[in-house]
């Protein structure tokens, strides 16, 4: 593990550049409600309005067009049950190559119809990650496909870094707080504030019940998650490429409650007027949580994605 | 009724700057789902994700910060019980001015409290027309606020006009299409769109069960709104201000059912991942009922509001 291969400067630059004509500039946004509540300005870097509605989008498309055309027209491929899936169904249909994905059998119908959308292949497996892994394999035996990694790959990294990039941009905040699952958007939003905005102290959000990246920095190694919270795009381990950056450039994790979680998606919801997922909720959750830490700062941070199902998560407010 | 003093170029501009310390830039949104669907490239100015929730804010803020000092210290007035008032409440804590908002005592709970919120004083009155009249300029007579009235008021068609005005900022659009109840922002679209892109055409939307509109650019007079749609923001007769300028500047008025307007509401949240009112849905119904005129095109439209209670919205989803 090391920071040999990370984004460069110019190389986030040219990611930018590179996938812009395939992603929406998404708005920053501010609210008077919200930021009474927290004693400070909160920034909303609203990538649940992105296409596809995830920043996701970002850098799959970019992992796509930094590859050479002999591999990228075999397509591209990943086992991926979540918005990765169909942000590389997406970049492939766009690009006018195949995108073959692997998907747990037991995966939601919307999800599977989420990428047919964009003309991908689903090939199902049994729902365990060997079975995930072993299929990919075959797959891409098959078909000459390459991998793109949801978050273990520089060029995803890259991708994911644009977000901040377009923060700052516009902003110098004092604080940005990104949600930190595999650790792709993180460890991006890291790098690139030591690039465009040196003067941000970074921060990872994440749910108690999967709190592996806190725990991960504790003790220096990658820890493995757990899977105990509603934020479902949260619950996946670091990697060896995103774990270093985020040890090194990430000033700390919070960790919030389920309840804390769902308190602040509410207030997305409500005030900002956009759709969020639960997973999003955890930046704005951990500002609340550490009202003298922020008080009268400016604190930008990422709403990382939209994919809900709708009723759930009016059941979920029904119960708070 | 004349076009003799309606807002010109400058002044629309004058507002623009005016009013932008207290607005959002709100984004316009695209979605690949949606103009596969369409047909066409569809262009979202999403108002809903304006500060109080809704474009009304541009025009209360605009009409506000243009009243002599004298006039503004002793505060703003309305009888309004939707988006203007909690708009104009905003506006005057801004300003540190008082606001006075006479609303029916039947008005729900959730607006009474989006106008305290913003430390507005609230006079309950009958609900009707008349006993609203008669409340505010009682309220008017013993304090010496001044009337902002919602639509029917030349800085506030100004203050709507700089929605538009940003849209053209990043956009030319072949139509621009906007919703219609009293005609302050379809006006003041309307004017902007004859200043900044005069190739735009411009066209209202509006629910079949309160067709007013339509019918008044039928009949050439103002015609009665009636008060049968989910569209609730959308059921207000015009104004002797707005209506000329609608008459001579817009090419057309369509008309969508209510079944339309849920099912465009519903694309709008699954897809577009923002918090839209049924009023907003109106625009994008009427592209899909059109799909041979608006095949190809550019077409941008303006998304009005947000402030909806959120379960409603999902039984109306439920009941598809």
């Amino acid at each position: 593990m090391s920071l040999q291969n990370i984004p460069t400067r110019e190389q986030i630059v040219e990611a930018h550049n590179r996938i812009k004509p395939y992603i929406n500039r998404t708005p920053l946004l501010t609210n008077d409600s919200i930021n009474t509540l927290c004693g400070a300005t909160v920034w909303f870097k609203c990538e649940n309005l992105q296409q596809i509605g995830a920043f996701k989008m970002r850098g799959a498309m970019n992992a796509a067009l930094s590859l050479p055309a002999e591999l990228l027209n075999r397509g591209l491929a990943t086992h991926s049950s979540g918005n990765h899936a169909q942000a590389l169904a997406r970049a492939a249909k766009l690009l006018g190559v195949p995108a073959y994905i692997v998907m747990p059998r037991t995966a939601p119908e919307v999800k599977k119809n989420g990428v047919r959308k964009f003309g991908g292949e689903i090939t199902e497996c049994e729902p365990t990650l060997a079975a995930r892994e072993e299929t990919l394999a075959r797959v891409m035996e098959r078909t000459g496909a390459t991998e793109i990694h949801p978050f273990n790959n520089y060029d995803v990294m890259a991708g994911q870094a644009t977000a901040a990039l377009e923060v700052y941009e516009e902003l110098r905040p004092d604080y940005l707080i990104a949600p930190v699952g595999g650790g792709g958007l993180l460890s991006g939003s890291a790098v690139a504030t030591s690039c465009f905005s040196a003067g941000t102290i970074v921060i990872g959000a994440e749910p108690e019940g999967s709190d592996d990246a806190y725990r991960s920095m504790q003790s220096g190694k990658i820890e493995p998650a757990q899977s105990q919270s509603i934020a479902d795009g949260l619950l996946t381990t670091l990697g060896d490429k995103t774990f270093p950056v985020i040890k090194s450039r990430v000033s700390e994790i919070i960790t919030v409650s389920d309840k804390e979680i769902i308190e602040a998606l509410r207030l997305v919801w409500e005030n900002l007027k956009v759709i969020a997922e639960p997973s999003c909720a955890v930046v704005l959750a951990a500002v609340l949580k550490r009202p003298e830490q922020f008080r009268g700062k400016t604190v930008a941070v990422i709403l990382s994605g939209g994919n809900v199902d709708l009723v759930r998560i009016l059941d979920l407010f029904k119960n708070l």
